[in-house]
């Protein structure tokens, strides 16, 4: 009989292990090989003369796999409260615009930002994510809009997954609008998104995946379609920001292109539905930016949950329509808000999430072979995650098999 | 000339004094002596050969007084995320009901709770709060419901001052809900209150203030006024929980017994608003409940103002309702549901915070003889408070003086 001989073993916990709904198991063991799992479930059914160079008693403690945001725009500098404050004192939205605010004034702030600053910006956002057991997280670049600036916000990305104990995926959202010098010439500027831009960044690994803004205010579908093509040519997935203030058909197009994930959504039609659903194409709600904007239009959650399309959660952290750095308030916005179920909340930040960033056999489920991303819980049961209001019961979390 | 002697002197920070809209003073020096503020100014007017014990450099950081929550239910058992759960996956209220869920679930596992297990139950949502600079904490009794449990609660919360650093009011909610024992007998439950609990509770010290739960699904106008004449009796000053659900005339009636605060008020009227404005009492507004409860009916915030109401927000943290335990969240929630400004969300915390709870003299501004309870904070300005979703930049926090 093979003797097992693990790094590490948390004994006395129970697991939410994702694998099929929550996926429970109560008084377990989980063993890591390696930064990987090595062993998990019933404590009672530990193989007889396991070893582990360290061994933890988690106190009957809950443990999910680690928290994964999939929609960020997380690197960006400047905040935008000042304009929050106007438009709550009455200040008209033009007023604002004319006067240099809106993602304008982001933009040039994170131009002007050395890859420093950036990064000394960006930490206590990521801080709040990372305290709330989050160990993968998306990053989006889009608020430098020109080679140099959609560089140094990719570089801080990579940067903050080399220093930090979460793991990061990359995307490339030049699409994400219209930088001033090129005002009424959107098109010449998505040729440099296109042939200038993608390949040098893609050249230099900055890119795990491509994303545009699809909308009235945004680029059309019909430009959407050539970033995807371009995308495509370099062999790099996609995902797009698709039916958020209206129906511009995103999600269909994303699906054609067997994109990761639509994310927004509030407006998709059935159509989009069906077509994300043959195409595997992931769901990301956003229920921050629903909140922040005070929109009224639900998206279809019944319709997805019929259709068998998966749900991811995201905070959509960014200065402008959803300042949020909390993974578990969103988690509670889903459900309070959408009308998810806590269960649907839960696997939208994790085996979901996963999909959705094309990492299903990276992380997002806690199973034999998958990267040892824990985060564990002082709660009763994994319904408290979502129950709770801006509370934060993380015990201790756990990345690639080290404890954190 | 006299000489300044402190115990310790803030240099290099920003003032939201709160006495007049923020109060700004940049470039500012606070300084503390026997745990009150001695002096504060810009720091080029510090008086010379000024001396203290301890000087700190607040490395431009804003302070604003430390929080105050002035509505909240902290200290019970039990959580009830699983009738959460149930709800959001079909369940009807009235099944769960019949199951012996709702408030009967928490008074039953609060009365079960020894004070030491009661203790531990809250003590995570406590430290929820105090990790965002509250150094001013409300605690209302009434998951008990009979003069032990009751009792027991009230201990708690002046344990809780007596070990954390946080001041403590606390508010007697006996008619808070007919307990089942008396079960179409709130009459009699009430002459139990007001005759045997709330006299026996105040000679042992445990009340600051009474309160009740006016609505028709709680106690009446006319048996909340035979509560109010008991506390009266007692010399003790009374709020309400009014208006929440239909308009009883509730915060009119606290009114005329000179309250503190009515709070809740989504179906305040124009009557009411005017009583309590000629009588002082404070707008005690919870967007948390609403959010959680998903409600449509606004609390009149411009009729508030328009009469120079003073608007508080707190928490309302409790297990039905609103488990809530972030008042960060609380004033971004006022600004985006309620169209509250970022400066009357901090006002709510802070200065008409502490008027809600007659605790005006004594902490919620920046204002020389006021104790020193100092909220220290990475932000860039004070409307970042209100602005950020879910986020946490306290970076200090002073408690009558002492850094914590
Ligand atoms: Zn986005
Ligand atoms: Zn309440």
């Amino acid at each position: 009989m093979k003797l097992m001989q693990w790094d590490s073993c948390w004994l006395n916990v129970h697991l939410a292990t994702m694998r099929e709904g929550y996926g429970e198991i109560r008084d377990a063991a989980i063993a890591v090989k390696d930064g990987r799992i090595a062993w998990l479930g019933p404590q009672a059914e530990l193989p007889s003369g396991w070893q582990a160079s360290a061994v933890y008693d988690a106190g009957s403690a809950w443990m999910t796999p680690g928290l994964i945001d999939s929609h960020t725009h997380l690197v960006y500098a400047g905040n935008r409260s000042n304009e929050f404050e106007a438009r709550l004192n009455g200040v008209a939205y033009e007023d604002i615009a004319h006067q240099g605010g809106g993602i304008v004034a982001t933009v040039r702030a994170t131009r002007a930002a050395s890859e420093e600053e950036l990064l000394a910006a960006t930490l206590p956002r990521l801080h709040s994510l990372l305290k709330e057991g989050v160990t993968t997280l998306e990053i989006k670049s889009g608020y430098g809009l020109d080679l140099a600036s959609e560089a140094r916000i990719l570089r801080v990305a990579r940067r903050i997954a080399a220093s930090f104990p979460v793991r990061v995926s990359t995307t490339f959202l030049g699409a994400h609008a219209v930088p001033p010098e090129f005002a009424g010439r959107s098109d010449d500027y998505l040729r440099v998104v296109c042939e200038e831009m993608m390949p040098a960044l893609a050249t230099e690994g900055l890119i795990d995946a491509v994303d545009a803004f699809c909308e009235k205010i945004g680029f059309s579908a019909a430009q959407t379609e050539r970033v995807f093509q371009a995308a495509q040519a370099l062999g790099l997935p996609v995902k797009l920001h698709a039916e958020q203030l209206s129906d511009q058909q995103g999600a269909a197009l994303t699906a054609r292109y067997q994109g990761l994930s639509a994310d927004h959504l509030e407006y998709l039609s059935q159509d989009g539905i069906a077509a994300m659903a043959s195409a595997g194409t992931v769901a990301v709600l956003l229920p921050g930016a629903f909140y922040f904007l005070r929109e009224t239009q639900l998206p279809p959650v019944a319709a997805l949950r019929a259709a068998g399309v998966p749900i991811a959660l995201a905070t959509d952290c960014n200065p402008g329509t959803s300042p949020m750095t909390s993974l578990l308030l969103t988690m509670n916005m889903a459900c309070t808000l959408f009308r998810m179920t806590p269960l649907e909340a839960l696997q939208g930040v994790t085996c979901h999430a996963a999909r959705a960033l094309g990492l299903a056999q990276e992380t997002g489920k806690l199973e034999v072979g998958l990267s040892a991303d824990f985060a564990i819980w002082d709660i009763d049961r994994p319904a408290d995650l979502a129950y709770f209001i801006g509370g934060n019961f993380l015990k201790e979390k756990v990345f690639r098999g080290r404890l954190q």
